[in-house]
């Protein structure tokens, strides 16, 4: 559970931090940034977890993400994981939208992956392990946001724990990886080609399927190049409306798929957060 | 004084560009960003020069400067000039603080730097121009600031040419180079052994020799690790009050060098810049 902290800025009048632990779930170290915010420095702060899309790591939304100015004005602790385990005894493939870079937020079931990309067991169960028990937070106010396979991760993540996050939002998720090529390419070879085991991993089947959360904000560009093949959040759309979430999908005319776009709509998502994590 | 588009993102409700041009001044293409406001769609606006320090080009401060929320809300345009020529037919040294992103804003005198070390003429004369061509500024409203080498550069140019500025900042300025190891290498390689011949590229040589500004605001943060050798603002400090020029020097406890510092302070310094340059 110790981590060793990788480096330290301080920002806004908190701590950027990158720390770095060995994980169980993984077999490998992880490394993570965390910014704290300045009330940290006197209590237990509500937290909201950053995934990260295809070929990020925690840096990229760590340097480009423009999180910090609203988080330390809202008290929020802001925790970006890696996308995968990494590292030459890890499994890799040439394709950015597989193997390092791209975990997708399951636990593999296949070879060669099984070995260490078990990314939902180290996000759901040992990296919040691992922050409580080196940070203040406080577990009964979370959050969780991502961009892209990031977004998939947090709605996955969110609607299959639903009691544990009190707030879920999205920039521009796969919201139904099993119906667009990054996920029928991702689940068979991660967790085999019986198209019922992608359901749980899928958020759009896992509302089919019954799982809720109470309410849901989603920006997406209108010009992201991803967004008719890979995207299409009008499938979120359908199945929110018939399950009763309330979905609030903006549709933002110009933005593309960037950190241009996640870092003008963040100062909206931590509001959308921190109201939802108030004391 | 055409310039090529290398990039467009949509920002904050306006357009963060990446454009190139054929540099007379430098001899060589030169990449620049420029972000223009949502206020830019409906007629001229300010121009604030953002310069940058050692190793960079345009895109450090464009990815990590967190200047837009600010700049779009103010209708700042912000343009950020590369540091230096760059490319293969264009003399270096491998050291970081010496050739191509170490212009240090002089035009160079000596071989083999004389050919296209030319950023005193390129930011002076050329880019202004350049940008005035192709983009809806309002030259009779410009401020100009920057970080470490940049700092320095905003601070002697703007001394140099008090009557085109309104407003100058900088963060972590170098402020005497004439005085501290960077200057002592850079100023005899491209301008020659004569001190004499480096006051006019020094900013407390130019305030003892003359030189006048209405204010200056400087952010140096106290963890700073080139504070004591390279940046030494109580040198700015003493000439300012000596000459009665209205320093607002902020030493920030904890802070260092980093982009973590700049985009902390980034906002106050918009704000600087927006109050000036309103019309």
């Amino acid at each position: 559970m110790t981590v060793s902290i990788l480096s330290r800025f301080a920002a806004h009048g908190g701590r950027q931090l990158v720390a770095r632990h060995t994980s169980r779930a993984t077999g490998t170290e992880m490394t993570f940034a965390i910014f704290l915010p300045p009330q940290a420095d006197s209590g237990p702060c509500p937290v909201v977890w950053y995934l990260s899309g295809l070929t990020c790591t925690h840096a990229n939304v760590m340097e480009k993400g423009e999180y910090r100015k609203a988080a330390a004005e809202a008290g929020l602790i802001v925790v970006c994981p890696d996308t995968s385990p990494r590292g030459e005894g890890v499994a890799d493939d040439e394709a950015y939208d597989l193997g390092q870079g791209a975990g997708f937020y399951v636990d593999a079931t296949q070879k060669p992956w099984a070995t260490h990309f078990r990314m939902k067991t180290y996000i759901e169960v040992e990296l919040p392990e691992v922050v409580a028990a080196n940070f203040p937070v406080d577990l009964d106010r979370q959050g969780i946001f991502g961009h892209s396979m990031g977004g998939h991760g947090a709605l996955t993540i969110a609607l299959r724990n639903p009691s544990r996050f009190r707030s879920l939002s999205a920039f521009a998720p796969i919201v139904a990886p099993s119906q667009v090529p990054w996920g029928q390419k991702a689940f068979p070879a991660y967790i085999g080609p019986d198209p019922a085991k992608w359901r749980r991993h899928d958020a759009v089947a896992l509302i089919e399927d019954g799982a809720r959360f109470p309410e849901i904000l989603v920006d997406q560009g209108e010009a992201d190049t991803f967004l008719a093949d890979q995207l299409k959040p009008e499938l979120l759309a359908r199945a929110c409306s018939d399950a009763g979430i309330g979905l609030t999908l903006r549709m933002q005319p110009g933005y593309d798929h960037s950190y241009y776009f996640i870092s003008t709509f963040m100062p909206d998502h931590i509001a959308w957060h921190a109201r939802r994590l108030a004391a």
